[in-house]
């Protein structure tokens, strides 16, 4: 049945996140995960910077990973990756076949993506990708101070919500996440800093 | 006291490793742990193939962290990084302050790594940093089977395996080794592979 399965503790999860925007061509990062203990992979791609190209980039990464059969969940901090590069992830969804998870620490302001838009090309397509994601809901995982916000395609939010509280062992942000953000900023910069 | 120190279960620990040879510029990355669970931060430099700056590029590293301060050890896989480029393991240990224990799946075989050494210049001076690194002894950790080996500067042997013992955590590697492989191997390659 699409969008019901068992949970794991230790669900194999990819989190991606990308470095800091210091050239046009912009590391991403994936951290394979078995639930929120281990690191058991590490992948690595470019996008270009507030390009177009991060929903098949994405895909491309995921799909030639030796870890592609065993990924359960996806998991994408936010829906801009490289500046405004927008990933569709109901395309990354069903190009994949594994359900996407995407993750915020604060709501969406769109009337701020769409003012910041406004200096793009296409920006009603990425709108559009952005839009797509559809619908927000509140998770309480370490921290009740420190809600996130998730968004999800292919798994029901109930279910979403669990396997993020599952993997946000080591603060209110799953593992996966936390680390794909520390490893991109640190290959790039010389030494990982800020929050994912 | 020089060489003791009181060990917590999150002792912070910098393992450093190199990725593949696949260039003339070899990567390495610094995985800085909490013991043998959580992944705190991640530090990158480059040292030059078969060189002779390892030493000098990992005190830098080590020295410009923001978390320098914190490192209670120092883990390097092996004393030669980037082909044959060694590392002074008592110059790393005096130009940081800090203990260094090295690790190794297998015993050096002292013999092949004259004769891989005989096709590079300064092959004496090479040899001597190797041999520098001083004691070797044997350390069960995870698995009875798969012993690993250890040398060690400005810590007592006995300490340095019990250090290797509480962070060896996922596998008979100590984590930040296995996670700065993991990283290293990744982002150079585009997916990680082979063990630390």
């Amino acid at each position: 049945m699409k969008g019901y399965f068992h949970i794991k503790d230790e669900i194999r999860i990819l989190g991606i996140d990308d470095s800091a925007l210091i050239s046009d061509t912009i590391t991403i990062v994936g951290a394979f995960f078995r639930g929120g203990m281990w690191l058991d992979g590490v992948l690595r791609s470019d996008i270009s910077r507030d390009g177009l190209d991060a929903t098949t980039r994405i895909i491309e990464m995921v799909r030639q990973s030796k870890h592609f059969l065993q990924i359960r969940v996806i998991m994408l901090d936010g829906v801009t990756y490289g500046g405004f590069n927008p990933v569709d992830i109901i395309q990354l969804n069903e190009e994949t076949n594994i359900p996407v998870i995407v993750l915020m620490r604060n709501l969406p302001d769109f009337e701020k993506i769409e003012t910041a838009l406004s200096h793009l090309p296409e920006k009603e397509k990425r709108m559009k990708i952005i839009k797509k994601a559809g619908n927000i809901s509140k998770v309480i995982t370490k921290d009740a101070c420190n809600p996130v916000f998730i968004q999800c395609c292919g798994i029901k939010q109930e279910l979403a919500a669990r396997i993020v509280n599952i993997s946000s062992t080591r603060s209110n942000i799953p593992e996966p996440l936390r680390v794909a953000h520390l490893i991109a900023t640190g290959i790039v910069l010389g030494e990982s800093r800020g929050k994912a």
